[in-house]
């Protein structure tokens, strides 16, 4: 086995060693000690999205990665009579798209480029032109990229027109500051090896509690049912099908962190001044970023591949990985790029390192990199 | 949060701390060493069931619990024109012909009491009234009793009527010698916090290629796509999505110290050792348990209530924990019972110790457990 790496992507991502320490106990799912660590982690979730159960929201785990919770929310929220928007700007917009076909929910899809943000104002308009759309979903930080979608703005027209928001913030919740209130989401999903910087193992779905009862007996799955399973965990604090346990004692350990960091405001912080030495540094590389610099998030960063055929991707992961240094490939349908997350425990001084040893492989390689440019 | 406890559970149950120590690194999904690390437990599982890749069977990982698999592969492989039996007699054959309820399957359930195991002579009688079935499901190891069920007998039924067979060997697998070829298993499933002795985290298909190929484009879900899933680590060896890195990381090690312990047939015999003096034990006290000594299985023991009013399982229950003992609840639909695992790390003189905390705790409760009897 390969010795400790650092993990620059976008989760599974690098973790504190007293969180990973934190999962070593077995403990029993039903345990008094167990069910109040799940309670305290509900409970914190929605503090973190600056909400309570007291302002009518509730969090529920779900077993799985982030995804089964997307599936969850999406195959159990929308009823045959409802019908869902996706606004797509990546693969994982297209993912939820999948979804709803595959369950066959009554959605139109609304498609902007990847290189560009939803627009409010067009979906506002599609809208108005579509008043069959009960439901509209989102991506957050649209991982394909790294861009960020304006889901405040798109909340507000959610608000205006009445209708349900669903926001996939998989890779930003806990990353940057969000309320669930003031930009008006119903539905919120994340996973635990993301920006709380938990290890994986689970996902959860933050839910105003008038939509989700609406789902109630509408799901098309046992173990994805949305609605049972926060029934579950109200019922006896208990889940319905095993839980992970160790990735859930961890994910306390992981939230007390976060907590002692300062908070979301803390964090968001720190991943923005690890992105400006990254995107810095790689410029200086003479790397190309793909997108523009004012809807580039922080939370990871494409870079096109350098415009020389002496560059090799496979062979370019590999050397960062012999010196302790995961990235992360692409996933554009339309251009070649890597990805380098700015997330999880690390640090400006582990970016500068990740920096050095990309510039070692591009000389032991003989890449040049001025003059890279997009491939179409 | 309470110390250290040793659950006599049916899993997740108490491990090794090498075994959770093995999952103390963050490790990229998509890096080699994780890669093969999947690599080397999909092609070990298979070995324990007796069969292996080049003979045409392949391990299928699902992240979640147990049932997720449980729901991927019932979701996946009957398809819109074929006819699953599910032979039930606990709430774990109740639970696949809900699943089989919420997919629209076409299904029809034989049902057993509780307290009886499955009868291969009525399955094959039924089969031969109902030869529109193409599809049987049955439980090894029902967990609701303990009782295990006959599935080389009902194999061989399924065998010479033609039918797909599928076990869910959850709480059994890795405590039970098993042959799929010889029992004529096409579909096994357990899970990652059972008799391997894992953590939570995921649990995993064991299927026969030739029908597991007949599951394409048949899924009802996204996440729960056997085939997909199947697919997906074929291709590149990584999974479709988040995979719970350390939960598999772990596991790995799991199966490294079932190899040293002396593979399954030691294991069988440790843990028919502890139900030895459990059941010995729980004799003496005065217990009586639930099901007819030949029927019962070496999983788990299901002992009834004493009848005594001052027996409050809530407050035994407490009482044990407090000790260090965590037990299982009953599932029982029709008798007041409680559960004792003999599974995981746990040994003779763990069992001792587990049943001078049982007369320690009844003696302070004053519980006189000689007249216990069948509840109505």
């Amino acid at each position: 086995m390969s010795g400790k790496k650092l993990l620059f992507t976008p989760g599974p991502l690098t973790t504190s060693y007293t969180v990973k320490q934190a999962g070593l106990i077995d403990m029993g799912s039903r345990d008094a000690a167990f069910i109040e660590c799940v309670r305290e982690i509900r409970s914190s979730l929605l503090a973190l999205a600056g909400v309570s159960k007291d302002e009518g929201y509730e969090c529920v785990i779900v077993q799985g990665s982030g995804t089964f919770a997307i599936e969850s929310v999406v195959s159990s929220i929308v009823r045959d009579t409802d019908v869902l928007l996706i606004l797509a700007n990546g693969a994982y917009g297209e993912r939820i798209a999948k979804i709803a076909k595959i369950h066959k929910l009554n959605h139109q899809v609304l498609r902007f480029g990847e290189d560009e943000t939803v627009s409010p104002k067009k979906t506002e308009q599609y809208l108005r032109e579509h008043p069959e759309v009960t439901h509209v979903a989102c991506i957050h930080c649209e991982t394909t990229t790294g861009l960020m979608n304006p889901v405040d703005e798109i909340g507000n027209v959610c608000r205006s027109l009445g209708k349900v928001f669903f926001v996939d913030a998989m890779s930003s919740f806990g990353g940057v500051q969000m309320d669930m209130r003031q930009g008006n989401i119903d539905f919120l999903v994340s996973s635990s090896n993301k920006c709380i910087e938990g290890v994986p193992g689970f996902a959860f779905a933050l839910c105003r509690r008038e939509e989700l009862e609406k789902a109630k007996g509408n799901a098309r799955t046992l173990t994805l049912d949305l609605y049972d399973q926060w029934a579950g965990l109200e019922s006896n604090g208990q889940f319905r099908f095993t839980p992970p346990t160790l990735s859930i004692m961890a994910f306390r350990q992981a939230l007390h962190e976060l907590d002692r960091e300062g908070g979301i405001a803390a964090r968001e912080r720190r991943y923005k001044e690890n992105k400006r030495i990254l995107d810095e540094g790689m410029n200086q590389l003479g790397f190309t970023a793909y997108l523009r610099p004012e809807i580039q998030g922080h939370i990871i960063s494409s870079f096109l591949y350098p415009d020389d055929e002496r560059f090799n991707f496979e062979r370019f992961y590999q050397k960062l990985s012999a010196r302790g240094f995961i990235i992360y490939p692409g996933k554009l349908s339309a251009a070649n790029a890597f990805r380098i997350g700015n997330i999880g425990q690390i640090f400006p001084d582990d970016v500068r390192a990740l920096l050095k040893a990309i510039e070692e492989v591009l000389r032991e390689e003989g890449v040049a990199t001025t003059t890279a440019a997009k491939m179409s």
